[in-house]
């Protein structure tokens, strides 16, 4: 599936998380070794195998339900940063996480690909601006 | 001051924040409103007024020692990302925060410029691969 905009590319990973399809999550990143994901209070995952053998631990504990929000996206030549909030609910429908994530999308020559996905803890809601380690 | 690669950008960025330069940190950033950027634990910052809002008030606690290693980095044509470890240490050189942070840059009129900054804390070094929430 070759996608024509960035926000295709987002949909698609989106899609592949919330399905546990782990052949479309592969399609959805981009095929070489500058790509690296970062899960919330994880190490940085460098390359192909490092991301995949992550997404294939995640996708295997089953489907998980994500709702994605966009919140801000600045699109470049041939890459696109996305900016945006996940909600996790777990099959009652109850919010499990809370996470921000900024998604990086690049044009290849099989159209718009993830390139990263640095994912983080969102703040609770009443909680500090969290500028302690800064 | 222009800066001719997203490397010097990083180098003018870090620079502002160890040597507590508010005039500087605002000339790394782009000066437009799509800019974004996320402390550690914190709630997304939207725009030039509340992202320099925030850089105020962590620059007027006092320069702060930090070390930016490179991770990985990505240049497109106008756009560029680096993935960076970071370490604060407090006045007796000790680590007081781990940080992992990815730094997008612009390339604007006035040559590379810092779009968004993500950071987050980053795992103790034997700490879980982080996925709980994924």
């Amino acid at each position: 599936m070759s996608h024509p905009t960035s926000d295709a590319a987002e949909q698609a990973f989106y899609e592949a998380f919330r399905t546990g399809n782990l052949e479309a999550m592969r399609e959805t990143w981009a095929a070489h070794d500058s790509i690296y994901c970062i899960h919330p209070r994880g190490d940085p995952l460098l390359g192909r195998e490092a991301v995949m053998e992550s997404w294939r631990d995640i996708l295997d504990r089953g489907a998980v339900d994500i709702h994605a929000e966009p919140v801000s996206s600045s699109v470049g030549a041939n890459l696109a940063v996305h900016l945006v909030s996940e909600q996790l609910l777990d099959p009652e429908g109850r919010i499990v996480g809370l996470v921000l994530a900024t998604n990086v999308y690049e044009l290849t020559d099989g159209g718009w690909r993830m390139l990263m996905h640095h994912a983080s803890p969102a703040p609770p809601p009443s909680g500090p601006r969290g500028q302690s380690l800064h």
